[in-house]
């Protein structure tokens, strides 16, 4: 399955509970696209948000991240990684 | 020590050996700035390159990317990670 990691810019502010419940409603519907979101890091200052995941393809991680409230279209398939 | 997540633009065409290349270069140095890069993901169709590293500031992973040969502005401070 490809790794992906995506880029967010818009979460400026955000808190450790708020970082929950972003990755909480990705996890909730991920299966359905057979997606599974690893780790996410996110720097509040910049709003910059970064979340690597495997899945079948970049539009089914779009598709994700849509339906779960937080759309980007930052997804980077990332074949190589040390 | 703070945690950071760092990006490149212009990796296109990236090799596994040019990848494992880019690492080693900056583990050469790393410690004279005392960071330490601990994970590194590429996607070398869009020519991105995400580096995950610790180290005392921003300041200092910028400094040891220039020196490697591979310098960029781009690195966040990810406060908060799952």
């Amino acid at each position: 399955m490809p790794t992906f990691m995506d880029v967010h810019r818009e979460m400026h502010g955000l808190t450790a509970a708020a970082l929950t419940e972003v990755h909480r409603a990705d996890l909730a519907i991920e299966s359905d696209e057979q997606v599974h979101f690893e780790r996410v890091w996110a720097d509040p200052e910049t709003g910059h948000l970064f979340c690597l995941s495997e899945g079948p393809s970049r539009e089914a991680v779009m598709r994700v991240h849509a339906r779960a409230g937080h759309p980007t279209s930052e997804v980077y398939e990332v074949a190589l990684s040390i």
